[in-house]
């Protein structure tokens, strides 16, 4: 069985360091990545590196949760971008489907944002 | 091992159907859920159950994607709050923690927004 898992760490450790060459290998040629909060999607490896290398900001990606079962796998990340007037950071999400050889097929990102709980009942939550 | 996918979807299911009971039987009796994008937090079944059973509108899960590993398991799933004046509609992740007997000791929600897409490089993006 692909260890998905271990593809998946290698996917964002790499990112993590921008080591190109090494991220492209883990993607087919025909990979599509998609937003889905934004509907967008970017077709093929080519331009799906050109998308990672010119995304500014400095930003870093620590892996938190990785779950993967031979077919798929989900990373719950942690994202930090270091500004002059205070790094920013929360946690996002990405889904990888590989090929039977273990090739990343389909990228999916999810960027979640903080927002203000709405009402709820009262005496059951507690805020960290 | 623990057959952590198909109790995802269970957990899924069974909240859909608001079939409380059989949802509960799922759960650790001081299971934890959170909120990271708000920092909630609600501590045991109890209190979790009454938080499902207020939780305003006529909404509803379907799973989308389920990947587990034994330990784990993630849901992305789609949701709908059906309204007067227009369905509304989005995906959203669960991702779930389980004891070595399979009982769910923490659940921990992402609902990310739609939001408008940044510049990007020219060329690269198809919108959907």
């Amino acid at each position: 069985m692909i260890d998905t898992a271990a593809l998946a760490e290698r996917f964002l450790t790499t990112l993590e360091a921008r080591n190109w060459e090494a991220w492209q290998a883990l993607l087919a040629d025909d990979v599509v990545y998609e937003l889905p909060q934004t509907r967008e999607r970017i077709r093929g490896r080519a331009a799906y590196l050109i998308f990672n290398q010119t995304y500014p900001g400095d930003w870093h990606l620590t892996p938190k949760v990785i779950i993967g079962d031979g077919r798929r796998a989900v990373i719950w990340f942690g994202w930090l971008v270091r500004r002059p007037e205070g790094d920013e950071t929360a946690d996002a999400q990405v889904f990888l489907e590989f090929d039977d050889t273990g090739v990343i097929t389909k990228v999916t990102d999810f960027w979640p944002e903080p927002y203000e709980p709405p009402a709820r009942p009262e005496g059951l939550i507690e805020r960290w």
